[in-house]
């Protein structure tokens, strides 16, 4: 790419409002970009859906980015990146795309003292395993338990996240995984759907200090700071905006988004796509 | 439509595996009726939904039971009856349809002694407000409260349908529309969601014995049935089969459609279809 590129926005895709979350910690991580948010909510969720699919919608709101001129190419949705990265950077090329699974593994290990770690997430993701063979690339002697936990989507989405009962909930989930004072107890806990975020207060009152979370919203921002800076195309001159972009209900997304996304959402800038 | 239709399946189609309650039901009041069930796995859940969108699935689904040459359309899904029914009925005329939404609401108008009634679904049926206009038909004077429950779908494709925490997410949900003992309080619970059923004890149990639990997948079994016996198109003698369609991921299909359905549901007898 050319010296000119560096102008153009952060393409950023997400099967829903989860993704937002990735946004909020990239807009953190890089507040001189401008970025453009695709959440496919006309077919969320992605987590309970074939691999085959998940590849064909994201392949599909990648090309709607990829024609809005991205520089970049992220993919916040933790089914897609597990399923459909390796598709999309050979549909794309040379367009850099980072998932969110390689950085929360690599953040994972690099935390993990004991190499006992926990990774959960939706269906899909746990089912399909890319944590689980992210973090073994990264330490092939790592103890790993890994647990769906379906209801933290909605709960997060019904702006459940925190008291008595949520932190019930979240304890049903993870009591199993993280055990008791067992010296096989895992140190740190990836939460591998950027649905989770928001449940992080009270995912860490259940697990305790001594279990480190990895956020992969915030380990993915770092990892495409540093992509950007390494190929010379960090924009130190924009004016940070978002153009956000929805296949469905925009009234909703502006709703359920801002628990995501940690402020408003005005609807007249969200523009609705057909994919 | 002639004599010899009455050896016609009847088509249920539902957004997901919720529906497999109204098939449950529709095969305890039919037993010699043939069935084909379209589950459209891969765009749900639809109650989250614009209706536009839920319309145009709707479509598209009826269309391939027509297809198979059903000889009456069941909407098994409470989103979809409550915005795709005319649509429906308008684009297969003569076929007969017949959705969840109706049933429900005309049960609960006759049951409710006071008038008071209370009605919970997805976010997009308790929005779109269909159950409030057909009990509102049918009762004009009646009082309704009304509330989405958006966990109660997750809870039950999890398998958590009873127990202390179940009954304390049911109670979060249904105290502040079930009230104490005012004089107001609601004497008939409508279960607008297809989901719902696996949870009645849990809610019967929150709800109190006070409370009559309307089911909308019994009393639209009851519909269907009435509806064919007034057209002649009561089937004795067929041999009570059903074929499984799905629009993605059969194992998950058959693994938590069992939930719902109340028995195994066998891979070899689900055809995956495209929309």
């Amino acid at each position: 790419m050319e010296k000119g590129d560096r102008k153009r926005p952060i393409g950023v895709f997400d099967s829903g409002v989860g993704g937002l979350t990735v946004l909020r910690a990239l807009r953190s991580q890089l507040p001189a970009e401008d970025f453009v948010y695709l959440g496919d909510t006309a077919r969320v969720p992605y987590g309970t859906k074939s691999a085959k699919s998940v590849t064909r919608y994201a392949l599909q709101a990648a090309r709607v980015l990829v024609d809005r001129g991205i520089k970049q190419l992220v993919v916040a949705c933790n089914t897609a990146s597990a399923v459909a990265l390796e598709a999309l950077e050979a549909a794309y090329r040379p367009l850099p795309v980072v998932g969110v699974v390689e950085p929360g593994a690599e953040a994972c290990c690099r935390l993990s003292v004991t190499g006992h770690v926990a990774v959960i997430g939706t269906e899909g993701t746990i089912r399909g395993g890319a944590y689980q063979r992210a973090i073994r690339r990264f330490r092939p002697d790592a103890r790993i338990v890994a647990r769906p936990c379906s209801l933290f989507v909605a709960l997060a989405e019904e702006g459940w996240v925190r008291g008595e009962l949520v932190e019930a909930i979240v304890a049903r989930y993870l009591e199993p995984i993280l055990g008791g004072g067992s010296p096989t107890r895992p140190d740190c806990l990836v939460l591998g759907c950027t649905h989770f975020p928001p449940l992080s207060d009270a995912i860490r009152s259940v697990a305790g200090a001594g279990v480190t979370l990895v956020d992969s919203a915030e380990t993915t921002a770092v990892a495409v700071k540093n992509g950007l800076e390494i190929a010379g195309l960090l924009n130190a001159g924009g004016e940070g905006k978002t153009h956000f972009l929805a296949t469905d209900g925009i009234a909703r997304f502006c709703r359920v988004g801002e628990i995501f996304l940690g402020e408003p959402i005005s609807p007249e800038t969200v523009e609705l796509v057909d994919l």
